[in-house]
């Protein structure tokens, strides 16, 4: 039995106010009682207690896009932020980018820890595995979440066709001069493409070998330009008779929407209605580029989206209008994409990116509230991985997925008594602040310190493998690189047709 | 004699690459040589060595623009974020708010620590004083600089008329109903008004008193809607008098330019080019809201701009065109304006921000440069204070302002070695980094440890005396706010009018 002690204890259940000197109880993986601490510590009296009148207790936090195995952390291993049609060339094929197989595993921990020391107890983890055999990579990064003890929704990815020009390569390829086509042909532009079959067979022996409580096994498909429309229909079938969720990219890019346009003939969300590829399983990653009309259906649907802010800065994606999508009534979590703001996934400074960009200029002060940032942050990140009923807020009979921070930072030199506690939280927490993270009663890390994963380790592996693979490696991606500008500059081209379109906005931030 | 080691040390003198294992000699408060470390350790064989080849060695971080004294810190006395017009209102009536006098030095000092610990070795201040003879209350601040060795421009603040209907606050008080306008004209809409004779005669005094080597007196006028046209002539013609620089918000909001345009026939920026009221002694606060034309005003002139990303989004005013006053040739520094990201003063955040806000979508990936950030926080923040000789680069004849980071946080678990460093640092440099900090050779945070500034007992001292403050007013403050919100909706509907205006764009973020 372990009491969490709190100055303050946020629970996130609707219209609860913030709990004074609080607490909350766990027996084994569950909450028991959320409650005063004086009340629960007579009841409990020989429970373990953490935390104090100076901490605070929250839900554990819920990323709801990221990609761990070996794409999470683009940036160090050589993918200069650019746009996403650009930069998806550069992650097919440069060096360190191979970096598959076994690596995925400490690639993986290492994110883990990351996520772990700023709060998240439950991450999504859209997942490119190697498509080797039996489990086209996933246990690697699967064997990450056994060790960490972090719960996830691992949405093994798929896709069965190349992304562009529904898929005909061929006919991309004569947008590109003769002099650029063979090395064009000779990389991958068609990274990650599975048969259907393939696909379906590995993913139930994942389901079947891997899932428990903490590992949810979810469907990635890649996109509605990456998969054809009869595998979208049979994932979905296949999600609903193992009653899982799925999560698909789109609409990141004002490109998506507009060349997805023309290859579909009307939104993608409109398209993806007609297949009947919406509901309350189906969570949109990103989805910046959205009509109105687009985001009733997904309400009306109840359609998630991981909404991740940094990501969309970072790729030139824009920002997403939240402020719409949540007054329409979609519910969107927050998601780091393994692409944050410090490039570190730190899911605090996550949070204050999305409480910050939706403050377009005005009189009437439109925003998101501290308590709504928190919201994305727990329980809508919880629904949009179907987990709702399980976590997302802190009830008795929910999981134990429980976090404290230290108020000390928060409250330094001094705060406002009126301030409301879930406005300070979002405007001043610090990942160091986060000092006990439980995740289904287990504790993973206790005052600052990882219990399950040992980062110096993980890190000198994951630094000795990149150091060997640069040394054999590195002379030739100079050459690399140079061709890959070339194809670049093509795929660059291409992609600027449609930026004559003129596209209303819902938000204004600057003038002139 | 410090030599200054680092892996990497960028210089930021124009075209020079940085250097690998380099060094800064410091000699008293002078930089005496730059170079290879090898050499220099050879030629300073008994200096004292601070850095090693796992520190990263910059120029101080220069913060462009900024409030120290009561007014500095904001949100943890009481103001929560608002659109600019309507904070105002609070940040001159809220109980908390009064902590002027005494108390304006340890905030100070306060702040200084939280700039000193993010790298910033030299820091604008836009310093209101509570009026009191003989410096207007400018001492209790300018104290804490003397005591932290912060290198200031300190630009002591002043207007001479209500910043509404002309400085006409009758005219104003026709707006409010009946039963509001008691309470209205009882509270302070005119706060901080003082006439042109006691502000020369103050600053002056001031100049006199406190100028130095690292303390330089600047003039603060509040803003062009502030102050009468007069006013801001001999504010330039008493900076001309005593060859120093002078800062002035403008155009922080689309309301100031919206109402700044009526109140004055023409665009602010062109007003004050009719009163000859721009040049390279002149900074203007964030302006956001430019015309083209008004930028290239400010190139012509010389006159800068200091960028407040953070502040910008937190008062809703928006993302200032940075992209292009820098391609239209106009200096542009980087400021916290004491309303930090994460409500810090956490410049390294403040330089993310800056980087990833400008990244508008589109496939040609329009930004700044990890390279172009770091000007504008060292060199062009320095050029923006009229220091442009003395600091922001590190180069023989200049002062030593210098500081290192600790590099294992940027570069793990690893970094691809292509990446250039300024582009790693602008990405992933994280303030708990920043090791040592040297102000005219004189080093005020040692390995991480402030050596000038107790911060315990700063906190102590702040605490302390707004819990008094609270206990004593805190009971009434929930009548002056209910007050306050009846006469903010009053100022809400009057901007209101402006919102029908139709605004063409720099920069798109998002759609439909």
């Amino acid at each position: 039995m372990i009491l969490i002690h709190g100055g303050v204890v946020l629970t996130m259940e609707p219209d609860q106010p913030a709990i004074t000197n609080g607490a909350v109880a766990v027996e084994g993986p569950d909450i028991v009682a959320v409650g005063g601490y004086a009340e629960l510590s007579q009841r409990y009296p020989t429970a373990q207690v953490l935390g104090s009148t100076h901490h605070w207790v929250l839900p554990g936090l819920v990323n709801a896009h990221h990609h761990g195995g070996w794409a999470g952390g683009c940036y160090r291993i050589g993918f200069v932020d650019r746009p996403l049609e650009r930069l998806l060339l550069y992650l097919y094929n440069t060096c360190l980018a191979s970096g598959q197989g076994d690596m995925a595993h400490p690639n993986t921990l290492w994110l883990n820890a990351q996520l772990i020391r700023s709060g998240v107890t439950c991450t999504a983890d859209f997942y490119y595995g190697d498509g080797s055999e039996p489990y086209l990579g996933a246990e690697h990064g699967l064997r990450a979440y056994q060790e960490s003890g972090l719960r996830v929704a691992f949405m093994l990815s798929a896709r069965n066709q190349p992304s562009v020009d529904n898929g005909d390569l061929d006919l991309f390829m004569h947008l590109f001069p003769p002099e650029v086509k063979p090395q064009a042909q000779a990389l991958s532009l068609n990274y990650n493409v599975i048969s259907q079959e393939q696909f379906v067979t590995a993913w139930k022996r994942v389901y079947r070998d891997f899932k428990d409580d903490l590992i949810n096994i979810f469907i990635g498909p890649d996109g509605p330009t990456r998969c054809t429309p009869e595998f979208l229909q049979n994932i979905k079938a296949l999600a609903q008779e193992f009653a899982t969720g799925v999560q698909i990219h789109a609409l990141e890019t004002k490109y998506q929407m507009l060349h997805g346009r023309r290859e579909h003939g009307t939104s993608l969300v409109k398209y993806l209605a007609g297949l009947d590829f919406l509901g309350p399983e189906i969570s949109l990653a990103h989805a910046i580029w959205l009509t109105a009309e687009d985001m009733d259906l997904l309400a009306e649907t109840g359609t998630s989206i991981s909404h991740n802010p940094s990501s969309n800065l970072r790729l030139f994606d824009g920002i997403a209008p939240v402020r719409e999508m949540l007054a329409r009534g979609v519910n969107v979590g927050l998601g780091t994409d393994s692409m944050g703001f410090s490039d570190d996934n730190n899911f605090v400074e996550e949070m204050r990116l999305a409480l910050l960009l939706q403050r377009t200029p005005g009189i009437d002060g439109r925003a998101l509230s501290g308590q709504t940032v928190l919201e994305m942050a727990t329980i809508n990140g919880a629904r949009a991985l179907g987990l709702g009923d399980k976590i997302g807020s802190l009830k008795p009979g929910k999981r134990a997925d429980v976090i404290t921070l230290a108020s000390e930072g928060m409250l330094s030199p001094y705060m406002n008594p009126l301030h409301p506690p879930q406005e300070v939280f979002c405007q001043r927490a610090r990942r160091e602040d986060v000092r006990d993270v439980l995740v289904n009663g287990r504790v993973v890390m206790r005052d600052g310190e990882l219990t399950t994963i040992e980062v110096g380790a993980v890190q000198a592996t994951l630094r000795e493998w990149f150091d060997r693979l640069w040394a054999e490696r590195g002379a030739q991606e100079q050459a690399v690189v140079k061709t890959l500008a070339d194809i670049e500059a093509v795929i660059t081209d291409f992609f600027r047709q449609y930026d004559h379109e003129v596209i209303p906005t819902h938000y204004i931030y600057n003038t002139y």
